[in-house]
């Protein structure tokens, strides 16, 4: 990114706050002046069929799964300049570029793409869609080939580790044995971490972002009431509503209280103050504040694009996750040589920098080489979507470090650059 | 409270941290150490009949208008030892003493009562429920006169200088021209401020805790996503509930959020840890962590106290309340000569104790007599009904202050104490 760019996003940033919506953030002004990865392609993968189904953390077997995913940037002849990014919990395949006729770019496509963080003149990104999800791969929203019916409250439950197996069949399908950095932020950390901790010689390099080692019962706390508000919603009938009316009224509610966390009292402060809304009718409590307004908005599209089971059960795996598996952190770090790179922001109270620290202390104890960043943000989580500028100048810096070591010097159209 | 009393109240505190529900704390263990005020009973007054009906903040009339009310000790004869206290959200007029049958006492027990912070002894002390409340004041559950059905929705919006207004009426048949002092915590804390402001001549000291001169988007947020939850529940039918079932779903979910923003993650952290709940049956999700077991009940518990078109109206009280009114917060202390007590909590992160200090600030600004202490507290908000032992020594001290400098030095059976 050239620094006329970058001055005239900063100043996009000062004049006009983004409005960011977490995992989805908005199309940036940026992405017009960078050229990005252009047009891209949905691939499926398809593998656990009967009687080979994939044993889950839980000891339940799941099977057929397909996965969703998508690539970026070309494969090296050594297979050696591979990036697997992992996205957060409503993310999907889609991390960069534009599907044919979309106006809005993937989740990451500020992040992803030629002379980008993650530069596909470089290496070969690649993001895949979790399971349990509801965007292509398998979830409880799909079909269950033993009844020819959505699975609904069929489906078993899951935990990260499930996710992560998952994007390891991925890996072996693309015939990558060894991944140069894995990367993601909020529950994508979680499985950054799981990465680390399951396939550590699979790895060159973990980028982990505002993101914890497992929930703390606050964080436990917010997702139980989300998933209460969909279980109560009466639309819910126990996970079987595919053939009628989805929860639609409690999955907004579960959004709203996710956007809450995900927002600094700050940003949330200079966003809205106590402006009221614009589109509020005389009604008794509906021309409420802009904040309001805000949160309805974000609760109302958010159920056209997301399951409410997918979001029970991913949200009850990211409560489960506990990396450790109850040892010491630093347990899990013992021996490996990634090189990690953790990143958190100042004003994140959803996963604050503290968690992030611990992270950090426990690499550090096991003598992992480990680089640690907290940016001076006030927008919150949402940062790791927005704050694009820092994480840019950290990720580029970390990943040519690790790439150097790893002899990616130009081979296969793979060049040098400066940052 | 002897020495010998606290040190085993302190005790309880360390080996058995209690288990708050903010606004009806539970039964502690020096209640029944300490003397408290007895058996006591409810009062009704009736005002605001038509045509002499309320007019409101909003401009709409109410009328007539029942205030249900308990008072403890004794009034003097000169009027002049009278305290009155102002509850939270979801509080009532049951401050302290028990209800014939009752084996849990008044909320605010632990403060007030012989000996205690708010000393029966020596102070004549008055507890109403608020104007839309739903435990005995008129509220939005009450029967319409003119349509001999309950308010519903047609109740109209009411303000946090509504509740003030008409606490004032309740003066005024009380024949209590001049108050010791006003006091209250969270939005007992709102109720105080707006009795500063509407009635500055009429109270020698206010005692303002945990609270805020206004909501921040972030509190307003809060708020909203309870209100949401609750109009989601099909039960709430407009608010045209009451030959019905209730929206218990809406409201449970609405006030497990609260419970979250009562707690800190400090304390939640040592209450909950990442332990399993006890009654989790073996079902998919409900075999779930302690500290969802925990909002569960809290949840279930509140629904079968709480009127869900009461919670509507007075969060929303809440969330306009302004005390400023625009101006500049100093202004509206300006002139005034009452005592101020601010007292804040440092681990409250609902009601921040930046929020006190603002209020803090504006009255030293106005050259108010301004005391204020944040209290080293891991409590959260639930502080201000948890730390009795800090407020009492506070309180007390206060108020021996203001009541020796407004001669109330024992006459009428009123003693001076050693603290």
């Amino acid at each position: 990114m050239s620094a006329l760019s970058l001055l005239s996003k900063k100043i996009d940033e000062v004049t006009q706050r983004p409005d960011p919506e977490a995992e989805i953030p908005p199309q940036s002004s940026h992405t017009t002046i960078t050229s990005g990865v252009g047009i891209v392609k949905t691939n499926y993968f398809h593998f656990a069929f009967p009687p080979e189904e994939l044993t889950l953390e839980s000891g339940e077997k799941l099977g057929p799964i397909t996965v969703v995913y998508e690539t970026y940037g070309t494969l090296n002849d050594r297979r050696s300049n591979a990036i697997l990014i992992l996205h957060a919990l409503t993310g999907d395949a889609h991390a960069a570029g534009f599907h044919k006729g979309d106006e809005k770019p993937g989740w990451w496509d500020d992040m992803i793409g030629p002379g980008k963080a993650f530069d596909t003149d470089k290496y070969f990104v690649i993001c895949s869609n979790v399971l349990g999800g509801c965007q292509g791969t398998t979830g409880p929203s799909s079909i269950n080939p033993k009844t020819g019916r959505n699975y609904g409250f069929d489906f078993p439950v899951i935990g990260i580790s499930d996710m992560v197996k998952v994007q390891k069949h991925l890996m072996d399908h693309l015939k990558i044995d060894q991944l140069l950095s894995v990367a993601g932020g909020s529950m994508g950390g979680m499985q950054t971490l799981e990465w680390v901790a399951s396939y550590p010689d699979k790895l060159e390099s973990a980028i982990i972002i505002a993101t914890a080692a497992k929930h703390s019962p606050q964080q436990i706390a917010f997702n139980e009431v989300g998933r209460q508000s969909i279980m109560a919603d009466p639309h819910w009938k126990n996970g079987n509503y595919y053939d009628g009316h989805p929860p639609a009224k409690g999955l907004s509610v579960a959004r709203m209280i996710g956007h809450i966390t995900f927002m600094s009292e700050t940003s949330m402060g200079e966003k809205f103050g106590r402006r009221h809304g614009r589109n509020g009718k005389p009604h008794k409590f509906s021309n409420g504040f802009a904040v309001e307004e805000y949160l309805h908005n974000r609760g109302d599209n958010f159920v056209n694009r997301f399951d409410a089971n997918s979001y029970l059960y991913i949200t009850k795996a990211i409560d489960t996750f506990d990396v450790s598996r109850g040892r010491n952190l630093h347990e899990v770090f013992k021996g490996i040589e990634a090189k990690v790179l953790v990143i958190a922001f100042k004003s994140d109270w959803l996963y604050p920098a503290s968690q992030s620290r611990e992270i950090v202390k426990a690499c550090k104890l096991a003598g992992v080489d480990t680089t640690y960043c907290e940016i001076d943000s006030t927008y919150g989580h949402d940062a790791f979507l927005l704050e694009v500028e820092e994480e840019t100048h950290l990720i580029k810096y970390f990943l040519q470090k690790v790439s150097l070591e790893n002899g990616i010097t130009g081979e296969n159209g793979i060049t040098n650059y400066e940052i």
